[in-house]
């Protein structure tokens, strides 16, 4: 169902790389109000809150996607190098991994942590937007899969504006809260090379290049989508949908 | 994944049914703004048509939620009661059914029909929604994916709102413009009267109760969170996202 401008011609490998950085430089979530305002200290900590118990939904999904993916590929060095990704989310032991780091922010937000896991206070539409990225990765050819994964990309830029606004602009943030996103700084790195290539290598058909193109627009409109949903219900109008976290109301 | 208070104890048939009335009163999108605004005859043109844009995602995906659920009932006498839905939406041909009913709508609104069905103009939020609802009903029991239709219980109440008000506030909407909505007021009590004696006869442990109850929650969540992003993109704050319809920009 993703639409976009389908391309007609066979592009070089270098070209298709440009149009996905060309993606990512109109649509990628670092140009959200909601970003700006993050990055920028102008949140309070209710707001800071929201976007940590929602971002977790999209945090702790990042495996199952990923599983997915592994699932999918035939080759075991592919499934090899993949699966690291599983890895660096899930950990060795119980208080390792991304998905730990990021407990740790919530934690020191105050969030109670049954409350994060158990994503009762999430927004509706940040559910759904995951649970749009996990079945798009199970539904969809392996290529597309990959390359819904390269918004990684961008994201050191995105981490690294994030992390100096936020330990500039909020006292209720320290370095060590923001240790997920250190990680984030290397790993992503590693992993956006490693599905760049493999995109550029394996898109050799003017549809497969229009579907690759396809699954990064998908994929930052799932970030997108989030951000707006966090803008909407915490920011303006503010208007939390029935059941979510409410600063108002709820002592979580 | 959807959340809710978990009933521990059996309810009767008639408390699971009020219990059904209650998360309706409290959730359905009846309550939600943009509907106000939408009734109330406060919407212009263009955000008239971008609801219509967004909202024929939903009914374009209507039949492929009810066929999966066909697709899942053992009970041929069970099936032949479901496909009906298939065939209120579907039609005989080309010029019937709901979906055509609901292209007249777009088209009266100018808007351009391949546009609209191809979805290019849809907010992802929507799609996200939709998507999500579709894969409710594949995955989840056959039990909640009927009770995922009961907001049906509560739509003639906003349709007859929705149409006298769209009919009062909108002098281009007319009488025939708004068929599809006569169409829903005989169909929609007749299919939901069909599902809740259905749950209310299945619904036979605590744990079905309790599943029943978030289906119900989810399905106003997904009406709910298309509001939200249209209220988002086109009334308040006004953000449209990248890529979706933006009346400032598109003649579509």
């Amino acid at each position: 169902m993703s639409p976009g401008a389908r391309s007609k011609e066979l592009l070089s490998p270098d070209a298709l790389e440009a149009e996905l950085r060309r993606i990512g430089a109109e649509r990628y979530h670092i140009h959200h109000p909601f970003h700006h305002l993050l990055h920028q200290g102008k949140l309070n900590r209710d707001q800071v809150r929201a976007w940590a118990l929602n971002r977790y939904c999209y945090q702790a999904a990042i495996p199952l996607k990923d599983a997915s993916i592994v699932a999918r590929m035939d080759d075991p060095a592919l499934r090899r190098e993949w699966r690291e990704r599983i890895i660096d989310h899930d950990g060795d032991q119980d208080d390792e991994g991304g998905i730990r780091r990021w407990l740790a922010l919530t934690d020191d937000l105050g969030l109670d942590r049954p409350y994060v896991v158990s994503r009762a206070g999430a927004l509706p539409a940040t559910r759904f937007a995951v649970e749009a990225y996990i079945h798009f990765v199970r539904e969809r050819t392996l290529l597309e899969a990959v390359a819904s994964s390269l918004t990684e990309l961008f994201s050191p830029q995105v981490i690294s504006e994030r992390v100096s606004g936020m330990l500039t602009g909020y006292d209720f943030i320290s370095e060590d809260t923001l240790r997920y996103f250190n990680k984030r700084l290397t790993q992503a790195p590693r992993d956006s090379e490693f599905a760049l290539d493999y995109v550029r290598r394996h898109a050799l058909r003017p549809d497969q290049q229009a579907a690759v193109l396809d699954a990064l627009r998908f994929k930052c409109d799932v970030l997108w989508a989030q951000l707006d949903a966090l803008h909407f219900a915490y920011v303006e109008p503010g208007l939390v949908p029935p059941g979510a976290y409410d600063p108002n109301e709820d002592v979580k």
